[in-house]
């Protein structure tokens, strides 16, 4: 079997809470939300190496909280960058420092979704061992259409998907991957892979696997927690 | 200033929640839904003329509730069609035998949707008054993928538009609109309009317009209009 790793990444800066602890630190159902987000993955099948980037001025706190709450969740800490890109590239060089085989598995999940479930972690694994680059991701319940306010046509929504993570793959494509120098379209880590022309594969997602942004998603959160 | 009709969409039988009674007539906030979406149209500026497209099978039910609830926003009732296409289809001929001026403004708008606040409202009579046919849609806040599960592509994120109601036109073009046979790639009211050719305009929406569709959709709305 593949040897498994996740990079979670939780360098943000949650200039978008009405709050200015980033989102990822804030507390949900009575501890940080990263810590969820390590839970679930450490309870999925796989077990994967877990690498959390983070950004440089949090990296003290954050050793702080893991005392606070006697956190367990063995995990590694990589410093971020200035985008996304760079963030997840620190990570992607992080584990190349561990020489990892090329048919390797790598799952890239945003800190800031600690409601997905141990279930779809382990299927985003399974899929990518066969399929070398998957994202989970959403068919669009509601009608969508293309192009600007003033000028836009109708799509067929039935092909549209709305991305979350985890978003995985065969580390010989990933490693390849972000060699590449950042592109201002790339808004996720598959576009990335997909500038070298490898096809990406939809690992269908869940509804409640939300991105905590805006203050009351904190609250949307609460209330799905309390069902689970 | 021009004639303002809204056709209220209530014809679904809430088949996806997990309950028997149609969505639109489940209690947020102590009342029917159905009746804060109504109550949002009537304190809008425009105070427009209210249709309620409703099941047959309902409109005793929905009169038990008025009286129960001491409801009193004016509104017509009219029978609702197999499909969404037909419903609002029969919301149009009803208008249609008021006589409205070619220049007047139909609003349409799904039941489910009680958060709409009355300003947005406002925003999409006054907008289709100048541009002829709008809808309310949010920019995507999240990456967006189009094709099949197996072979799909990234899109350009700031152009993709996540469609909700109302959907607002000038009554010279609704009524020509919806004299067209049903297709099966109409799936919003836009869909209807684009077909002749018309161009669609944008209103930016609002996060909170949410609709109801699941379970848990109706504790986030209990939250929402719990902080208005």
């Amino acid at each position: 079997m593949q040897k498994k790793y996740a990079i979670i990444v939780a360098g943000g800066t949650g200039s978008r809470m009405g709050n200015n602890l980033p989102k990822q630190f804030q507390l949900l159902a009575e501890r940080p939300i990263l810590m969820h987000t390590l839970a679930k993955f450490s309870d999925s099948a796989d077990a994967p190496e877990l690498i959390v980037v983070l950004n440089s001025s949090m990296i003290n706190y954050w050793y702080d909280e893991c005392k606070k709450y006697s956190f367990t969740v063995k995990h590694h800490i990589v410093e971020g960058g200035e985008t996304r890109f760079q963030s997840v590239q620190n990570g992607v060089n992080y584990i190349a420092e561990m020489e990892p085989a090329a048919d390797s598995l790598v799952a890239i999940h945003d800190a800031a979704r600690p409601l997905i479930s141990s279930e779809l972690i382990d299927e985003a694994y399974t899929k990518t061992a066969v399929l070398g680059a998957t994202v989970v991701a959403l068919a669009s319940t509601n009608s969508v259409r293309y192009g600007t306010e003033a000028s836009n046509k109708a799509v067929d929504r039935s092909q549209v998907w709305i991305v979350q993570t985890p978003q995985t793959f065969r580390w010989s494509i990933l490693s390849e991957a972000f060699t590449q120098e950042e592109q201002p379209f790339f808004t996720d880590d598959a576009s990335v892979v997909e500038q070298l022309d490898i096809p990406i594969h939809i690992v269908p997602g869940e509804q409640q696997n939300i991105k905590i942004t805006y203050p009351e998603d904190l609250k949307i959160a609460e209330m799905l927690i309390a069902r689970e």
